[in-house]
């Protein structure tokens, strides 16, 4: 299971803007205005609906607990239990630094992973700009600077027997599902990588259903989608569900999808599975459609540079905003793919485990199945590429643009207009992507330049192209 | 690979009936009027729009070909090549009837089949009310009977490997797929039949897709779905699309799915990525959202009792129609699942036939993703065992009807109209429900009732119940 955003970048100024806050809970949930980064929520009881706030036991070294205020008398102080979240997927870009989010606020963690991301590396001959260390080395690290501890299950969610054991032994009350192949042209290789994509993210989910139903009736999934689900139709994109009058009657139905690979694909596969087991089986889900992340720091993996997240340059596991910031960074020109109008929902990493939290900390009734889109502002491809352009000549860095055969099929100019009220209803303050973060994402790509291997950033793989037999090279 | 129609049951006044008109052709797209059932349709090159009619080289014996007229001008002769179809799950209840069928109308028919429905039967217990012989009895005495060929493939379209050698070896003009686990119950037995269904059937297809683009760029996938992708939403269903204002702006969009099985899902799934594949390859596809089959004798079928279709009544393969005619000659009462006011399309199996050549006749255009909605009328449960009760009451039967839990989760009173029109604008003249054919339905359910095992036809599987722990005997 690797993580599972599509689309994701990095950042570096995140972590200055953000720990010298000294609102640091301002958007966990209703628990806004206080310095607690050790609260977890924990239900009272199965079924029950109130949230209780505790103050985990394993609270971070060196700090205080300050006393609940404002919307925090929402919560009820019972239980000394911290809330127990397996984060599946918890190795990857955006399970790792969730993971690690988690964990600092007091939540029990436990990663379940089977480290696969890291062998699509070996295979593809690609690797993170940023060094990283292994998952062993990571926890061991995160529990000699903070005394936490993550319990760490190394498998895969598509062996059931390996997850029901995760399951029992843990006893989740939510399960973050970051654990799926999550890059569209990985799935888009050849036959045997979309067949892979979808057998592993769709029985994994499925096994992950089976796994609540049978061993913890009462957690919460917070499952990673994409807005990519959505496609570009030509209407606003509402979140999960539109109402629909036709013929002189009304009802409310899930927003139709138009993915646009096998990998974008397989979350609609997903999403529609989930949202049966809701039904039959009374799950509770939050299905977060989220956008492309960019950013590699957050508070805590800023804390030792064996905590760091990786970050993904290339034409497979990296995207726009990444490949043009290491574009500007070692002289090539920022590749548009086609006319460049294509547009899609953005969100800084920090706001990733921003979001994932309040999920957690708001879940969902049982039986529900709730779609939150997940990302803060929309950008077209040629709008990033202007922006890296003019953050890149801030440093010194003449930047061109070129635009190159889209290997995608996809609309290049395009209405897009989605909603996303949801999780800033729930108390999201968003990190809008700003000129000091970008100088810092350019100042970061210029830092590890000499780790850049620039034949990996043209995209290499072609939805038309694609072909039944195994590319057995490195694409 | 078994065939995919959700809910199948039986008839036998279909033959007396279909095969006593005279007008044999009259919906093979816009051939109407005439008794020319030796002909077929091939496209005289790759990506021409305009499809040629010939006659086969594999005449039905006896029979005198017959001059075109009307509509049939809109058809140019040019070949002398029959169009081949590869007819996948061709062993399965639709797919037997559709291979004879279409071989029967002279298309060259292979039939692509790993024979797993059939394992079915023996691992849960189960059986045909009518005895069938094996696949390989079947086409001799096709071949005996009719002089026709039918070529047999068996293997597993799982497998890349033999469905790649199918597709070079066969070079299929139309595929149609009937290849997959087609039972709502049986996908909803234990985690492993629903992990099954799902990898079977999303695979299969994805496998299907990539051999047609790998090896029959022009042929024309005609992919049996279901109605079932749609569930009950309060608004009117349309044939795949809908065209939705929203905020001012309008856009058709994919119909919104709801399905309510891990075997609807897995249609759900097929339907979405097939959508793709035509925008994404080109890959011409017709989906045919298929209603509830009744009928088991077609004209082929009924030539000779070793071409005789099987005929499910049980718990698990079974459907409402079947299971009543069952109960009815039996001395059983009616067991009506819930409130009853479910309500469904369905359509003769002679109909299914009659569709899908439709389909092939009239093929998708390059890139085009086709919806069909496949039925004829509209019943609710309630409705239907009224039906089978006046039935049984002319026949000296007494029938009773009786309300048990439903082991499903559905909406039992809900709204429901569903559009059905392109099918017969492509000329379907439907078979409708009459009391006669109910008639011939109760004889032939009473001419087997020696062989009905009614230990079977209550309910086994529940919606909310199914665990994750196999079940490993007879449900």
């Amino acid at each position: 299971m690797a993580h599972l955003i599509t689309n994701c970048s990095f950042s570096t100024s995140a972590v200055q803007t953000f720990s010298s806050s000294p609102n640091y809970c301002r958007s966990v949930g209703q628990l806004q205005n206080s310095k607690c980064s050790n609260l977890s929520l924990k239900s009272c009881s199965r079924r029950q609906k109130k949230p209780y706030v505790t103050c985990a036991s394993a609270a971070v070294q060196g700090q205080t607990q300050t006393p609940l205020t404002g919307s925090q008398q929402a919560y009820e102080h019972s239980s000394s239990k911290p809330k127990k979240v397996m984060v599946i997927g918890g190795d990857g870009y955006c399970g790792w630094a969730t993971a690690l989010h988690l964990s600092n606020k007091g939540y029990e963690v436990a990663i379940v992973d089977n480290l696969v991301r890291r062998l699509f590396d070996h295979q593809l001959g690609l690797d993170s700009l940023t060094p990283i260390t292994s998952i062993q080395n990571r926890i061991r690290r995160w529990k000699s600077l903070t005394g936490k501890t993550i319990q760490l299950f190394i498998g895969d969610i598509c062996d059931f027997e390996f997850l029901s054991e995760a399951f029992k032994s843990f006893e989740p009350d939510a399960a973050v599902h970051f654990g799926e192949q999550r890059s569209a042209p990985y799935s888009m290789i050849d036959r045997s990588r979309a067949v892979y994509t979808q057998h592993n993210n769709v029985i994994g989910t499925l096994n992950v259903l089976f796994a609540m139903k049978e061993y913890s009736e009462e957690c919460h999934l917070v499952k990673l989608g994409t807005m990519g689900e959505y496609g570009t139709p030509n209407i606003d994109i509402e979140e999960g569900f539109i109402t629909i009058t036709h013929n002189g009657r009304t009802d409310t139905l899930p927003y139709p999808k138009q993915a646009s690979s096998f990998y974008h694909l397989s979350k609609v596969h997903d999403s529609h599975n989930i949202a049966f087991t809701c039904k039959a089986w009374g799950i509770r889900a939050t299905d977060l459609n989220q956008g492309v992340v960019y950013g590699v720091r957050t508070d805590e993996t800023a804390m030792h540079e064996e905590l760091s997240n990786r970050f993904d340059y290339d034409g497979v596991f990296g995207t726009a905003l990444n490949r043009f910031c290491v574009q500007a960074a070692v002289g090539h020109p920022l590749t548009v793919y086609g006319k460049g109008g294509q547009t899609r929902g953005y969100l800084d990493i920090r706001d990733t485990v921003q979001c994932v939290e309040l999920a957690i900390a708001n879940p969902a009734k049982p039986g529900e199945f709730r779609v939150f889109n997940q990302f803060t502002e929309q950008f077209s491809v040629n709008e990033l590429a202007k922006l890296v352009t003019a953050a890149g000549a801030k440093l010194g860095l003449e930047v061109q643009t070129k635009s190159v055969p889209n290997p995608r099929v996809e609309a290049e100019e395009h209405y897009y207009n989605a909603k996303h009220t949801k999780l800033i209803e729930l108390g999201l303050v968003p990190h809008l992507l700003s000129d000091s973060l970008l100088d810092s994402l350019l100042n970061f790509a210029i830092q590890y330049k000499d780790r850049v291997d620039t034949a990996q950033i043209m995209p290499s793989v072609s939805w038309k192209k694609m072909g039944a037999k195994p590319r057995t090279v490195s694409v």
